[in-house]
């Protein structure tokens, strides 16, 4: 079966590549339909490695996808083939610690599409477990179903956080996550929700939904602008979106006292922090590794039309175009959210 | 200065009354501008009663409130004359116990505006304590900012519910305040609301709203609508807003493993409930009483376009004709949610 | 092997009976110890059904153990034989929607030890699953181990309690497993736990503990008792283990306002419920069912001195002598709190 | 009347110092029996300041009291002369935005005793608001009295952290602060708590306690001692107290998946923190300022025999050596705790 392979840092093959996949009692075989192309496949790309992953062999890329069942194994109840579904890229330990206490995400021994040694799907069949593969409704389409799993994050964040209705937020970071963090946040609960950024392109895609305010930091100090917005308040919840050392070191400034800070994202090395900053106003600060339990939510409010995901779809790419993709992708343009990778028929 | 009176149970008047109201140095002066007539008032007119809360003397009616700051005491830092506002009507004891804890809602000391022997605010002036009047958004109008009070308890029922992101909620019982909960728990984060109720022309104006489907309990039984909505699984979240009997007995029903139940409806006397039904599936039972810190929730929501309650107010009547509109609520017309008294310029 | 079986209602026997018990990859195979007998136990041998769990065929009872491993499976990595160790008798499936959530008890799919047609552990060996198997710390005997399934309840209604540091609690019913509550209780962070019954043998054992306070209601009301005790602010929590039905009309008024309730004990039919009184303070109300993710939680609590249960083991019967001990358990005398099976060597 | 005043950094004087204290209508006076010396006392005297409050003019210190009431306001309740009390000495607007919110300790206008340019209590007479003055139960002495702010520091921390029954905890900086946050997670619920520091004597004293594990890290790498003591699991909660920058880098090692930090001390300036090594187990970081609603929930703990402060009273000092007391505190001898300062009778 045809596969987009890494075949070491900076090689990409579309190539003929055997994926061992028996298909067990509460397995699914899905024909992918739909892949995105994620930031973290992109590096794995160009720099070989993420952290202590480190490609050291030919690996598939891609984990955010959907597609069709076509076969189900003996024990799966809750699809059937012909199914149009997305798929929850990692799998835990069902029995281990972490997932029996319902945070799977952080059990040790979770394994993860596209995350060495592990494969990815970007290749027209995968065999998943039923448990992590999400039926999706008829008005969600594939393109919106590959989104799901870039969305799970900003739902994950969200959920973290702790939203209470009409809190206010703001979103440090408009790339493609800081995003997806705007909307859930939105989505799930907050009346105003101010993005910043140095992008004005980004700032413009996410600023046309209704609902989110953004604010240039060339041209205007966000902590004013946030005192502004909130009466000196300061803002309920802060999402770290960009992973940047000085919006870390002063993020304390937005919230309000007794107000939230959730880190989505990952400088590479320690970063200074002001706790005593942090303490003046009792902050909580909640932190987000990957997702757990917020596939059946994302899809919920993807179908009822409270987040639309759409307009963050920049490009579809035939799947042969694949490298071309990629090669896009690298290219960081920056009017391009997300870019998807559209298997043949 | 004119006010509307209930005499006693049943008799109501529009005449000069004086209700002392000196401006300590916390407090504003208003001109009030929009009331609604709550239920309660109502019941006060027709029952002359509620629990133990008896008009035993004159009392002015109305609680649902905005109007304009003409005056400021002294110590008043957050507000000017000339400031269009709404005012919370509870006001506690800010040393008590249960204030101290920032759960003045049910602080025993709280006084609570036309709670017997407490006047309420249907008349031209009204003097309030600072810290419970909220300055409303230029965009929101009086009739909104009057809207405000009932909508804070569905504001507090969301908030009770701790709602997630994505969840599902039925809201049971259609009145105006099984509104107003359906609209702050979508606000507030919910995918989907099923609200249910047996009157068809309530169902028609709030399964207007985007993201409300309604289920009329004649034609359906909701237990089986919310499985087929549900997969099987059950809400997320059971607003309990009838108060009705059978709804309380079978609310476990509509449930999923782990959910919640917020018993927002008032039964006169104790009822049945299956707490084995509860037990089997380990839901949580939150219970509503008024709201604390929510006004300014509640305005963010409006303000932001992500709570329109502009649908909800069924007439304005002249402050002058305040006894018609009494008796017109009364009467109950079931297209009717929320009748407004405007007070002359 | 020999087996401890519920022939029908109301008849025993101590027979040969074969329990078929593959090892698989994951599972323990153990030499059981101690056996506890649960009301649960004796309900089934009395009444021959709980709720719509009905013996309709030779069952092998109990479900509180504790022994030896002497096998373990291919994958096992937790356990080796030698290892002595309790056991959780109720299994989930660690794939359905409820067990990724981590509220493994509520999964509609669950198995569980000596409940209608799932036989219990009242025999020498038994087969199960490693990640529902836990080492006990060489501190803790077999009999304390035995115990670990009982104060597994009491854990559980401590953590849904939400204690906070410093809290009171009240415990209504004096039962063993109000007993177990009122220790997870004061071991969990309660300051003072007020325990009230009729029957004063039992109050007696519980009120030996330091911490915990008795009030017989034959003697005085336990309203003006809680009232006193916290100052006429009302207790933090409130535990209702009773399942009678004046204890759960009245149980709002033993709270403070914001306080909470758990319904631990479980009225066979509907009760009613003062819901306008539960509101008045706001109370949340938390419901228990069974346990999930408590076990380590339990353990490490005995292990460290904060909990000592062999106050309650009333006495140890030979494996040889259960039927007696299962009469003796159906007498229920006052002071008897729990009956252990012991194996014999 | 006399008082303990600081002239100017470095400078201490016992003379007559006049506070202008009026009796309000919710106040109470108080004779003071005993105040505890506190290591931001001490910093004061040494440093004239601490962060951006600057002591620039003569301020009698002291914050840690207990005492007599000796008159009470007109509308004060809860406290008649003769009542033992101890005090809580910051003092927030009882109607700002945070206080309503139940966070009064974060309300940016307390005023807290000893804190330029508010005076403290280190003098016999003070008067002080009855909302914030709190009886004594008759087995609580002065001296556990004025340990009530002091520990109540650790009652913040341990209700922050939400301690669930039963969990594990590390405690880093075994510090007067430190020891108050271990006995409060014990008493708070946690099974074990793990203290470490480098000070062989601070580790003596707390590991005295029942409960308390210690680990002197010159000896013994900590993480690799949590990692022994929870099967490789790591810690539920890691309460950060030494405010040292390396214990900040690598506490995210301590903690287990899913896990919380509780960041208790007060680096001076921003210090590195490895927020990826957070993010991978998804932790939940806690701060920590002052208290607000404790000291109810602390003397209840005391008082039921929890919690014993009393070996952690290294010496009692009579008033008029009171700055033999202070310089005594500024050796920091290892094995004082805390000094406290009696007043004559």
């Amino acid at each position: 079966m045809k596969a987009l392979v890494l075949e070491e840092k900076g090689r990409l093959s579309l190539r003929d590549f055997d994926i061992p996949a028996r298909l067990g009692p509460k397995d699914v075989r899905i024909r992918t339909h739909t892949v995105g192309i994620c930031g973290s496949d992109v590096h794995y790309y160009t720099h070989g490695k993420i952290g202590h992953f480190v490609v050291r062999a030919p690996m598939v890329l891609g984990h955010e996808a959907a597609g069709t069942v076509i076969e189900a194994g003996a024990e799966v109840t809750n699809l059937k083939p012909g199914d149009r579904v997305c798929m929850e890229p990692g799998i835990p330990d069902p029995t281990s610690r972490a997932a029996k206490l319902g945070i799977y995400n952080v059990d040790p021994a979770v394994t993860f599409w596209a995350t060495p040694p592990v494969h990815g799907c970007l290749t027209p069949e995968v065999v998943h477990p039923a448990a992590f593969t999400y039926k999706l409704p008829d008005n969600v389409s594939f393109a919106e179903g590959a989104m799901v799993e870039p969305f799970a994050i900003g739902m994950q964040a969200a959920l973290r956080a702790r939203i209470q209705p009409g809190d206010v937020a703001v979103v440090t970071g408009a790339g493609p996550i800081g995003m997806m963090v705007a909307l859930a946040a939105l989505a799930g609960g907050c009346a105003r929700v101010i993005v910043a950024d140095l992008a004005q392109p980004k700032l413009d895609i996410i600023g046309a939904y209704d609902g989110i305010e953004t604010v240039n930091i060339r041209n205007r100090p966000l902590a004013g602008a946030v005192a502004e917005a909130t009466d000196n308040w300061g803002a309920d919840i802060v999402f770290e979106c960009s992973g940047a050392a000085p919006a870390i070191l002063s993020m304390h400034q937005l919230a309000r006292p007794g107000g939230a800070i959730v880190l989505v994202g990952m400088p590479v090395d320690p970063v200074p922090v002001d706790i005593v900053g942090l303490q003046a106003k009792e902050l909580r600060v909640e932190t987000v590794f990957r997702y757990a339990n917020v596939y059946d939510r994302a899809i919920a409010l993807i179908a009822s039309g409270k987040v639309d995901l759409k307009p963050l779809i920049s490009a579809s790419i035939p799947f042969e175009d694949s490298i071309a993709g990629f090669d896009r992708a690298v290219e960081a343009r920056e009017t391009d959210v997300k870019l998807q990778i559209v298997m043949p028929e």
